[in-house]
């Protein structure tokens, strides 16, 4: 793989003088067009020791208009970035539509690494490759351009780079004792770099492998690459290709199965006033003693609430902070994106405020708005829509990876209980800020509704993340349901 | 101060009863208004352990709408949080227009600790008073509403809340050894608080102390409290108030002074290329060992960069990072805020990015834009860039305090050599998308940018951040002595 590398490619100084202007310009030209555009471009260098990364992303930086790109340095992880999934720092960098980042290593940078030194074993490397790839086809069909340079030298010529580098009184503050470090393993590291590029650059997301032994060779081949990259992604996305279908609102299409999972919920269980005096404070004393563990154990709670509107779900979740510290949890209520967030992926707004370990956070509607209103309402194209079932299982089992507790409620009422509700809520002054001409609107979708949140149901119980069915006509019943859920499943995820 | 909050308040259940709902309601009002308006609200809540400040929260949240309210526990910094100046953290989390967060202790919090237990001095708890003062008095003019709560006990109460919590089995995970703790030191903890109010509670920022002996008595008189601080806040912004005038451009008023500390300097100063040959290349190995150096000590580096389009800041900043690790250095150009920006006070957004200690950050353009294009294009009213001198010079104390090197560069040149870098840019391809029709409509306001910009230098020229004045029609000349300079500045500020 790396053998055409190692051939010592050059480029003379007159071929440099007369091509350099020229991709120059090209470039600049296409990153105008990129300002306009709906695509954003991360750029990721990684490769050998000494190949030059940081040169060549200088020149990137001199040649292209430098107030349209972020750099980032993949330093080691800061205490924010432990305390969440691995792929977090990398979201939260993610570039707006019509920008450029260039990262140094990203995603890779670590696995490669923690393989090279031994610190993790080849099937955990095959996971991290496997999650990258997903990682990777997402953002790519979410309009993120990826491009991807491996610099590379052979063992000799890195040899003699660190020499010559440190050497120079002027460059040798470019070398460090890691430089070394890293020498003496470049074998391994070679040989784990071939695996992770085959792994992860199919056709879609190649990698670029450039020789880095000639100054001028790298440059232009990085530049060229890149050019070529951004071209053919701005004519896909642009006129050369025919206009994405306008999404359709999915309302018509959507039609409950006669038997599903929401409607063979026995709506009619219910808890007497007695019961629910008892066992309401029971459960929340009981919770109460166990988010004080979490917080020993370092350990997050995030819970997910979903349902129709008026199903009960603010009020299911007074009832869980009614038994916690106020300082200990965050409710985080999902509204409309804004147009930093409508920027980028659907899911960086998600990952973006994405709570630190040891935190209780409360969704009141989530992510899965993916596959509901957006998708009932055609805000999302049934092919985005479609694919969100896999990304979202691919996010939560990040979050669990990382050491959170998930635990997801669908609240399910009648359309007779909802427009009860309604009504009384038109009715009670403290209560009429909750209903919307929107409501009355989704109302009338219901089995559109109800068949996605069905099929969501279904696509999105996982082992580690099951969906919590919650019969809410009867308030009481949903709410000691919702309370015990909760403490079961964070005493079944702590230790003994 | 206290006494009045030790005398035993109560409130009977039946008058809590009849109030309640019609405070809930009113509150619920306000804070629909508060949706459309212009104002945000921070609420802080402190004072002593076990007077109810996370029950008084969880009802706020319970009685207002919870989706349009953050709540924010001040936990012990983070790394990232430490890596910056302590107020960094506060303004990550300033809500934007028409939105409410709840802070525990927010700014308070540190300071009244560290004293209590002796961690700082007097002297030290004032200067963080004072900048409290300075921080609230900008976040008021810039639309903020403050509204500051200290829950109150008598050493006796608290005594007896402490226990009772405990006894209680549904109720004892409330309590921790650092309540104790702090009960140890009632004492210190009551004087150094009454300090703390008096300092920092003025007429436009009043503290309400509540005693929380009694919960009802305590619940009702926050929620009052905090409906008349919305009430007033929203009439003041509103109707009853004559609008704000609208901002004008400036240029018409500004003319420079016939001697200016720009229009003074020497245009003339040139370096020949030989000599450029042998100092550039000098001066840039001679940065790149201190930037190793700057990365030992955890230090950063601020570069600020100012001047008329065409003035070469670009190139400057461009000879300065060749002499950088890509990894180590970041270049942000400042462009117009997004829609985040637009709802938060204008110091946000730098707030927001700045960079964690130990690296080096290259500002191209800054929070100069405030007194400089702002002002003269009219985008702020008068009485805000006034005030602006201050605050930024407020906001530069608090990067060197945290450990950070800011040097500012103001590079100037003559309208005629504009004129020549502007045609010569028209007919380099490769240069064509420097220039923009706003250059030259700022060209035609010369004077009055010359002007700003040398009342902003005389202003903001601290002791500890001073401009450095670059002559630079001869592009040679002002990067060496910028490049000097950031060698000298970072020399300087090392030790030995």
């Amino acid at each position: 793989m790396f053998e055409n590398a190692e051939l010592g490619h050059k480029v003379d100084k007159d071929t440099y003088d007369r091509e350099a202007p020229e991709v120059r310009a090209a470039l600049l030209e296409a990153q105008r067009e990129l300002a306009g555009s709906d695509l954003s471009v991360v750029v990721i260098v990684t490769g050998v020791g000494g190949a030059g990364k940081s040169e060549a992303v200088n020149l990137l930086l001199e040649w292209l208009d430098a107030r349209g790109i972020e750099t980032h340095a993949m330093q080691k992880p800061s205490g924010e970035e432990r305390r969440r999934p691995p792929m977090w720092r990398f979201w939260r960098d993610l570039p707006p539509r019509g920008r450029m980042a260039i990262s140094f290593g990203a995603w890779y940078a670590q696995p490669l690494l923690d393989r090279v030194f031994g610190r993790s074993g080849r099937p955990e490397l095959d996971q991290s490759l496997d999650r990258i790839v997903e990682l990777e086809q997402m953002l790519r069909r979410e309009g993120v351009l990826l491009v991807k340079f491996w610099l590379h030298l052979s063992r000799d010529a890195q040899k003699v780079r660190i020499r010559r580098l440190e050497a120079d009184p002027r460059q040798r503050w470019r070398v460090f004792k890691r430089d070394w470090k890293l020498f003496r393993r470049y074998d391994a590291y070679r040989s784990v770099g071939e695996h992770m590029l085959r792994r992860t650059g199919d056709g879609e997301a190649p990698w670029t492998i450039i020789e880095g032994t000639d100054r001028r060779y790298c440059h232009l081949t990085v530049a060229r690459a890149l050019l070529d990259a951004l071209r053919s992604g701005l004519d896909r996305a642009g006129a050369g290709r025919p206009p994405e279908p306008e999404p359709e609102p999915d309302a018509a299409h959507a039609v409950p199965d006669a038997v599903n999972v929401i409607n063979r919920l026995d709506l009619g269980l219910a808890l007497g006033p007695k019961a629910y005096k008892e066992e309401l404070p029971k459960a929340q004393g009981d919770l109460g003693l166990l988010t004080r563990r979490l917080r020993k154990e370092k350990r997050s709670l995030i819970l997910v609430f979903e349902g129709p509107d008026a199903a009960g779900k603010g009020g299911a979740i007074r009832r869980i902070t009614a038994a916690m510290d106020a300082r200990d949890y965050q409710v985080i209520t999902v509204a409309a994106p804004t147009d930093e967030e409508r920027a980028r992926p659907y899911l960086w707004r998600f990952w973006r405020h994405l709570p630190p370990l040891g935190r209780v956070t409360i969704y009141d509607r989530s992510w899965y708005g993916r596959v509901l209103v957006e998708r009932v309402e055609g805000f999302a194209r049934p092919d985005q829509w479609r694919r969100a079932y896999k990304e979202i299982n691919g996010f939560e089992e990040q979050l669990t990876e990382s050491g959170a507790i998930v635990i997801k409620f669908w609240l399910a009422i009648s359309p007779d209980e909802q427009l009860r509700r309604f009504r009384d809520r038109q009715e009670t002054p403290y209560k009429q800020y909750k209903l919307t001409e929107e409501d009355w609107r989704n109302r009338d979708r219901w089995d559109a509704y109800e068949a996605a949140a069905s099929e969501m149901i279904e696509r999105t119980s996982t082992e580690a993340v099951p969906w919590v069915l919650v019969e809410a006509d009867n308030k009481e019943w949903a709410r000691v349901k919702v309370l015990k859920a909760v403490v079961d499943g964070v005493e079944a995820a702590l230790p003994g």
